[in-house]
């Protein structure tokens, strides 16, 4: 039994407004080829499959292509689950008729764990799905007393550890915060204050576990315990991530092999630093310059649309950080000469910059004059 | 060939603020003991299933209940289309994985029309789902020339002519709006003038036509080109329509037989009409006083809270037409003098009610000196 798993899509998803359509289907479509390359027998979507319970209609429309090559075209089943960000019921909608084309999507919890029996080239496996759930819709649905996301995940888990798999090998699909997981900011908290974590442990009884949540590739407890993080990078804090789809092989004891399969962005997602001449100059030889762009400049003086500049070098800066000027103004303690000072220079840049010259001595002057004046009637009044 | 053609479902609906899923419920359950109770062989809706792009949850998980009943427990084929409440992107995803359940959604209009063979107890038919498309979309698939409604449902109707459905008779469902039809308050229009009309004859050439779009059950041009209407009343201008559904049989010249099963609402939309006194004594004895109601009053003078009055008897009051006052208003040319009665009037109604007795001569004189003081004061402003 070989499948890939994947987490965390975030179909619609947009980065600092930016929408990012385009970039995740050009890395779904790595997906679907590594789904053919590989000779899968499934693929496994461990959550947040939207951004929003209530996705845009371009973003069903990407999924439904998604899903359609995979399950329609290629005859490779797929196992969706419905994460934090994602409308149970909307996700869930018509999942029943579904199941006889290969197509597996676990909306809204129920009494009965989806257990699904997938039939592999080299084996076969039973695949326990489970939505994510809080403690109060475990508390609904099965009617018990749970108070924290860990006794919730054990009351879900009682299941699978009773499902009969007839000696199959049992994949748990899951969407939680593991304790000690890694967190990026691109993730929204499942609570508040620490209470959403689960220990590890629960899941090393089972063959393998699916999780997603986490947007970084990585493992909790065992190596068989695993997220294989978002596909895309969905803030600058995951510049440094390498983002992939875990490759996962059972073999006949039903042992977990892990490979990670590296997924390329379209444009990356990454931080730049440096003085504004600089950056526009190495801009002109940067093969990756429609990369998603966070820009740390680290000039002192004021500079007239920045962004506007910066961007006809680097078309998709999305976010700017003037880090030389406020390192500034977190070093000097400013006093009223300081201010003064400050003005004055302030309106000089600006000044050179869009006449083209310095200000002479005499322009100065005048400046230095009507600044003055200016704070005098600020203090009078 | 025997199936039910309903439409306008229009799940997740309101009347006038009022939460209409519990009557949806009752009415579906009706739709679906109809198919077992006629064995029937197929259930067309004809479009507008949700009431906005984007229904609430509760909604969706309504349609879900329905179609799994019909579809997974009872072995009965579904064909759905959008129409143009409907969000196509939304309620046609992973509409390709359902086919082989029995469940046929027609999101997005594409550039092969939808046929769908259905095979019957006694022979089979051909089903062509056209989802609701306006003449821009109608361009935009098929890269052709149409500006109005009619001209694109030709476009699209061109294809049913050539589909070669070997001798079976062929089915069209269709959203739209035929030339004479009845349209009720609770339609949305198509386009505005009168553009959206198209000529019954376009259909008529075919076994049947099952449409939606209009809210009352009617046939134009012939009677196998038919809307079923909607399954509720949707607006008090509907109160005296019938709800049904269109049992359909095609017989084996492929001549359609149609007969309408009525619909009973869980409770009825009505306007009822009288004096507060009247009304309220009635609405001891009346069975349906559950009923949705506006309710015209005819007294002529002011009332406190008579909302509340009402309610406190026909609960599910949702809306109240003053007119008894309206028409008072409507018939007097008000002079200065007119207006000075109207409001000592008003004020003694008022008083009577809360303190349960009429006003004193020497009350009424206070007042009237009030009265007069506040116009002086208002002229003189």
């Amino acid at each position: 039994m070989k499948f890939i798993h994947t987490s965390d899509w975030h179909i619609g998803r947009q980065l600092h407004n930016q929408n990012l359509l385009e970039d995740q289907r050009f890395v779904l479509n790595q997906i679907v080829e590594f789904a053919v390359e590989h000779d899968v027998d499934a693929v496994i979507i461990a959550g947040d499959i939207y951004d929003r319970s209530i996705p845009p209609a371009n973003a069903v429309a990407l999924l439904d292509e998604v899903v359609n090559r995979l399950v329609n075209e290629l005859k490779i089943p797929v196992v969706m689950i419905a994460g934090n960000h994602d409308g149970h019921e909307r996700l869930g909608f018509a999942s029943r008729q579904m199941t006889d084309s290969g197509l597996y999507i676990i909306g809204p919890l129920t009494k009965n764990v989806a257990a699904i029996e997938l039939k592999g080239k080299q084996g076969s496996a039973v695949f326990y799905g489970l939505p994510y759930a809080d403690p109060a819709t475990v508390r609904h649905v099965f009617e018990c007393e749970v108070t924290s996301h860990e006794e919730a995940m054990v009351k879900l888990l009682e299941q699978v550890h009773i499902h009969d798999s007839q000696d199959l090998p049992k994949v748990v699909i899951s969407h939680c915060f593991l304790d000690g997981g890694s967190e990026s900011e691109s993730e929204r908290p499942l609570s508040i204050g620490g209470a959403d974590r689960i220990s590890p442990s629960l899941f090393t009884p089972f063959n393998y576990t699916a999780l997603g949540h986490l947007h970084g590739p990585q493992y909790k407890g065992a190596e068989h315990v695993r997220y294989s993080g978002s596909m895309l990078k969905y803030s600058f804090s995951e510049q440094h991530q390498n983002k992939s789809v875990t490759l996962v092989e059972l073999d006949n004891q039903g042992k977990a092999n892990v490979e990670l399969l590296p997924l390329a962005a379209m444009r990356d997602v990454r931080i730049i630093e440096g003085e504004l001449a600089e950056l526009l100059e190495q801009g002109k030889t940067d093969v990756n310059r429609e990369d998603y762009l966070m820009v740390r400049l680290l000039d002192k003086t004021a500079i007239l649309d920045a962004m506007g500049k910066l961007r006809s070098v680097y078309p998709n800066v999305l976010h700017l950080e003037r880090t030389g000027l406020m390192a500034d103004n977190g070093r000097v303690e400013l006093s009223r000469d300081h201010i003064k000072k400050g003005e004055l220079d302030m309106f000089s840049d600006f000044f050179s910059q869009v006449s083209g010259e310095p200000m002479t001595e005499a322009q100065q002057q005048a400046m230095t004059a009507a600044i003055d004046e200016l704070h005098k009637v600020e203090s009078a009044s």
